[in-house]
């Protein structure tokens, strides 16, 4: 891991400058991983930066979200062209927009975020090979769905179960409930997160134990920018806690006590897990938090109680989300894990280098988080 | 099932008059179950009109793929409207035309077909009860990774388990391997097929035996229109019998043996069907084509081994596709089918009635056939 942190820091370094030096983009593009079968474009450089192609023959402007793009011109073969600034390595959904109208780039495969299905581009990232499908033994991501009383609703989830999960059928698992942020839904750990290829490569490498993973739709309630502040946790911990955990320990092979329970989530999804985690000491051991927040000692009600159960506190951030000095509410995480390490909290703190509030700082935490669980 | 066939054809008798005579679209309108969460457009009428809204400010002209759709104009919103004829009951493909670009519709979830994720539209069917979401006990759909050494690649599938699969793990089933058609993928049946609650219902109501589905990517070779008719199954048998059969039966709890084990497509689906079943009578018992072909007695080789090993030989059809007497190749099914019961073989002929070369043909027929298959 020290390894690999200190070639990132190393490639971030030498690849600054070029594309600071370069105004022109550097021609070498390549077909983006995140496009549809056997479409060509979008393409992305060694900068980061990503080339559109979009047929619209009548169309009088044509763009895309991303800010400081180039300006989109139509091309020789009259299809138009534009490409982005150096994006960060990883994930980031975008739109088009012609003539006004904001739409999915055809050429780009569907991503749910931002309350809608809609494009992403991925961006290669030096690390990638954490997430990449290898020839090893696979898990498997099950759709299944589950009654809710308390929402009166069939509900889905998705379940990861490790490999080799059906060769033994006496074998039990630990449970982590992962889940998803603010206007994406329960596809996004499985799609974009590729939680299923981050669990079969270290489980492959025997760096993680084998555990079963948990995600479903985390916005119960109508959520809304500006409403997280009086958000409501209780529909949703009632969804989770006291109907999902219970059907998932009746239909899988869980090690169903707390010591085998974990939660983790990405912003709001962090936010949930903190708030349901410490209201739930007894349900949960091992807490997880990517980009949403921290827990000081003095946000724990009962710090006896919770010394005496919780096994870890994990807290990461993307380096460009706690970068220079702005205050953040919650206090500053770094200080909040040191701060439970005094009081003997096995607490870990990981900040994804040169990553913003974005799937790549998720992917990672969740790939530095899996083998600090359920440690015998 | 006789009872429901009746109600159909009623049905369509009593409605085809009313759209004939009405010019204006029946304001009737409600949101389509295939749009995004929370989207109100694309709307549906009692007619089987679709309504669809698009913010376009600066648009020269909009349209839909829809063929006699009415003219898209700009409403008092600022937005662009338009509707289509009556469309049939059932699953359309469809994208959006904004000068010139033709893109998805950002208000529908993304489908696979044609060859890429884009929109389409689900007008309600009379009969769409039998593939609705209930509170039943649910199967998984599960997706795997299998290596595929003919190919030299990772493969995807998407295998149903039937509910209580994981509950008795003594319980062998039998396996279906279900394929898509031309343009489509492993999603489809799972997705627009509703393969999985299809299931759940009749499981539930008792009307067919709990068994495997096994779904994966069938344009293993570079298949393009026109190249159909010098097809080489090979790659495909390969990928399929010599390695993802015995991949799911070493994986899963399979009754392996030939009686067990069927296979089924629709339209190109049915082809590669057609040709792999026939060619590996071993392998498979039971063979269902739907909307892609059939087989007569003197397409079959060795007649006397074939009535021996086969168990059933189910065809279907949309109405739409064999109405009025246009030649097809391999001739007229239903001659097909009554030419093979005549010889002895346990075939079954079924027509989707009011339906074309479409998805609800499709969802029938694997409804219509799941309960012939695997009979003791």
């Amino acid at each position: 891991m020290k390894k690999t942190r200190i070639l990132m820091a190393l490639t971030t370094l030498l690849c600054l400058p070029l594309v600071a030096q370069d105004e022109a983009p550097k021609d070498d593009w390549k077909p983006a991983t995140s496009n549809q079968p056997g479409k060509e474009y979008p393409k992305v450089n060694s900068e980061g930066r990503v080339m559109f192609r979009i047929v619209a023959p009548n169309a009088k402007t044509v763009g895309c979200t991303f800010r400081d793009s180039s300006e989109f011109k139509k091309g020789e073969d009259g299809a138009w062209y534009g490409h982005t600034r150096p994006l960060d390595e990883g994930f980031h959904y975008y739109m088009l927009n012609i003539d006004g109208a904001e739409v999915p780039d055809p050429n780009s495969r569907m991503y749910f975020g931002a309350m809608r299905w809609g494009s992403a581009v991925e961006v290669p990232a030096h690390d990638q090979e954490f997430y990449e499908l290898k020839n090893v033994p696979h898990g498997q991501l099950r759709e299944i769905y589950f009654h809710s009383p308390s929402t009166d609703s069939m509900r889905r989830a998705f379940v990861y179960t490790p490999p080799g999960y059906d060769a033994d059928p006496e074998m039990r698992y630990p449970v982590l409930y992962l889940q998803h942020g603010w206007g994406e839904n329960e596809y996004g750990w499985g799609e974009q997160g590729y939680a299923g290829f981050i669990m079969d490569n270290l489980i492959a490498e025997k760096e993680a134990r084998p555990f079963i993973i948990v995600m479903t739709y985390g916005m119960t309630n109508e959520i809304r920018f500006g409403g997280l502040r009086n958000f409501n946790i209780e529909p949703f911990e009632t969804v989770l806690v006291r109907e999902l955990v219970p059907f998932i320990d009746k239909h899988f092979r869980t090690l169903s006590d707390q010591p085998n329970r974990a939660m983790a989530g990405l912003s709001m999804g962090a936010m949930e897990t903190r708030m349901i985690t410490l209201r739930n000491l007894d349900t949960f051991s091992h807490i997880g938090l990517f980009s949403g927040g921290s827990i000081r000692p003095d946000d724990i009600e009962d710090l006896a109680t919770f010394k005496d159960r919780n096994k870890l506190v994990f807290v990461s951030y993307g380096s460009k989300e706690v970068g220079g000095d702005r205050p953040r509410r919650g206090g500053n995480p770094e200080e909040s894990v040191e701060a439970l390490k005094k009081e003997g909290i096995n607490s870990h703190y990981y900040v994804s280098p040169d990553t913003a509030h974005e799937w790549q700082s998720w992917r990672r935490s969740l790939h530095e988080m899996a083998p600090l669980l359920f440690k015998e």
